[in-house]
């Protein structure tokens, strides 16, 4: 299914239309007034009924749909072969709702994708613990659990605008780390109590089984002990190898590399253990030259996934609609300009609203078929406000790699091609 | 990933576990107190760390994992040529958390499974409106959308024990016609809106484009006409060929054969239209010969999914767990007997809780090693509590093969074998 984003739709207070608006509109469509003709016109493509195929084991997708992540090997090198790619991003602008497909969820990899044996991977949580122990996967799942749904973000989503917008991006290219999946697992919490953190146990190491071994220190503060889970499964099923499986620690609104992925071991002590993954890797250079390590939390964010990067739009009526969230809890407000920042209107919130996921928003405009740009911008509960481009980069200059939750901008021409610009 | 379903929870209460309830009935954790030779021997089969596979476009499921919907050609009647089946169930006893993966949604068709051309196909929406109209699918995702969680489950669901029970029969057999999936469409009222529903129009005729043409008569009720979804997403991504593609009717809380898949037509009226699918085949047929039409809503309805028919448990504690839905609105409350209805227990709803939703519940179980029954029951928030087996049949008799919503019995034998019993 192609999205078609020329089609005329009016639009009221707060996005809802009303029939003698639409109908005044309406110009794709066959009906109001048509004739007897004009219906039989407008079937005339309409395939006979026939006979379908079997029933299956499997409900495949369509022939006539194409959803596909692409591979990159870092910002800005989207041809590579597969060996050389370290992540692989959602296609926002063809999905619709605010779950992400489990085949489709961003992978974000430092050694490729292991596909672990279940029977035998073990987690080991060990260190300032009164009793530590070996879990196996089934040890698990026999435990109480819960499910919740939330994003997970990868902290360089964003990277191919901090310098500079390149126009041939898709918001794949500019926003395709992050996406959302209901998680399944053990509360961080019931694990803490059964092996009995000791009192001065302030941070957690978690380590994955991967090639490169990725493991990261974690404070345990009250909301991370109460929300973090280790999970085994996603959107229903266990865990997919590119995901972690079989099992991973889940952070709820904290950078995705904390989520390890292919969890082996917790270990708890009272310092970070200042691994490489938050020495070398994953830390923040700021204007004066320092590096700042533990920004942990993913900002309030944003983005207009349709009309977006190289598509094409029609003068009138359309749709206008994305995803926004923030690590902090759930969204309040998603507001959209179509003036390049200068009004702003509420958008509707028209799904699932939920703390620590994306959230769909929508609101129709009529273009004039004259350039102009479009963005939007999303505040959280906790009242944090996505900054625009020039105040995110008063704050933290260019320097900075991660945590680039800046309000997207695209640009629609006079032909209707909208492009991603830097405001 | 198998499900181990022998490992020892301690319950305390509500399914809240405490560190040292847990370790004194711990037998296969490695853990508390252990030595480092009993570390390391739990260690030992771990293989080493080592490069993964290259990142991809889709994020398969893992080699160890086995998850496959078995059709079937009706009720006991499980071993059949693809071709000969009408329904394909899902694998409730393998599933986690509340969301049914799209490819393992339920499958139940009168004619195969259409793959429709998208840019052929067409809504044609007339008869008593002030203005027809036929729309594209184009057209519909250019509308105002909404996403929304709802089951949707066959009408039939829970039929293989109406008058027997199979002891050989898992949970997928019983009651594999049940799932439930985010659904993105536009909302049946903006359309009613669109067209001008004529005062008199209290009826709707809604008809699919698969070879078998189903068509049903829906009464316009408030309810269905603020809740049913014209579907063109589910679970993130454009419906499957199975589910409608490219789109469906969602009836949220309403028998499965409502919810049109390949949807085609809607027309309006003011009477229901008799069709074959209302006269002939979702009928119900009373006690005393006569037949029941328009019983439409699903009732109030649940099943332990794990331990679960064809399983194994072993004594000590077993973590129970199992989904609760209604086509009325909210799950209140699921409970567990372990002692064959007797005594119960409030479980803990631990995932999701949503109008017209499966909700996931649990609770630990310590079990003495003697045969008993486990048994689940829900009520929900409108006050209906699923009825026992002998209150349904008294109520509707045995003639009858839709709407069991009986409460749902596993016998557990001395060998802790778990199978499918009436009550």
């Amino acid at each position: 299914m192609t999205l078609r984003t020329g089609i005329a739709i009016p639009q009221s207070k707060k996005g809802v239309v009303t029939r003698r608006r639409f109908v005044m509109a309406s110009v794709g469509v066959a009906g109001a007034a048509a004739s007897g003709r004009a219906f039989a016109d407008s079937l005339a493509d309409v395939p006979p009924r026939a006979p379908g195929a079997p029933l299956s084991g499997h409900s495949e997708r369509s022939k006539y749909v194409e959803l596909s992540r692409i591979p990159e090997a870092g910002p800005g090198i989207r041809s590579v072969s597969p060996i050389d790619a370290i992540n692989s991003k959602t296609p926002l602008q063809k999905l619709v709702g605010d779950i992400t497909p489990s085949d489709l969820h961003y992978e974000r990899s430092h050694s490729g994708v292991p596909d672990l044996d279940p029977a035998k991977h073990r987690l080991l949580i060990h260190g300032l613990v009164k009793a530590p122990v070996v879990l196996t996967v089934d040890d698990l799942v026999a435990m109480p659990s819960v499910s919740r749904v939330h994003f997970i973000e990868c902290t360089g989503n964003g990277w191919e605008n901090w310098k500079k917008a390149d126009p041939n991006l898709t918001v794949q290219n500019t926003h395709g780390l992050v996406s959302t999946n209901e998680w399944t697992g053990v509360p961080l919490g019931f694990l803490i109590d059964l092996v009995g953190k000791d009192r001065g146990s302030t941070w957690m190491l978690a380590e994955g089984g991967d090639g490169a071994g990725v493991d990261r220190s974690i404070p345990l503060t009250d909301e991370i002990m109460n929300e973090a889970i280790i999970a085994y499964g996603q959107n229903g099923e266990p865990l997919r190898p590119a995901h972690g499986f079989p099992i991973r620690l889940v952070m709820p609104g904290f950078e995705g590399n904390l989520n390890i992925k292919w969890l082996r071991r917790l270990k708890f002590g009272d310092q970070p253990w200042m691994t490489r993954w938050e020495t070398a890797r994953y830390t923040q250079l700021l204007p004066d030259g320092k590096a700042m390590q533990f920004q942990l939390r993913m900002e309030t964010n944003s983005v207009i996934t349709s009309p977006s990067g190289m598509m094409q739009i029609r003068p009138g009526y359309n749709r206008i609609t994305g995803l926004a969230w923030s690590g902090h809890g759930k969204i309040a407000k998603a507001e959209v300009s179509t003036d390049g920042g200068r009004i702003w209107k509420e958008a509707q919130l028209n799904g699932l609203v939920l703390p620590r996921a994306q959230a769909r928003f929508q609101m129709g405009w009529e273009w004039d078929g004259k350039p102009t740009k479009i963005v939007s911008r999303s505040t959280d509960e906790k009242h944090n406000v996505q900054p625009d481009r020039q105040t995110l980069i008063d704050q933290v200059g260019t320097n900075a790699v991660f945590h680039y939750n800046a309000q997207q901008t695209w640009s629609v021409d006079a032909e209707g091609r909208v492009r991603n610009v830097l405001a």
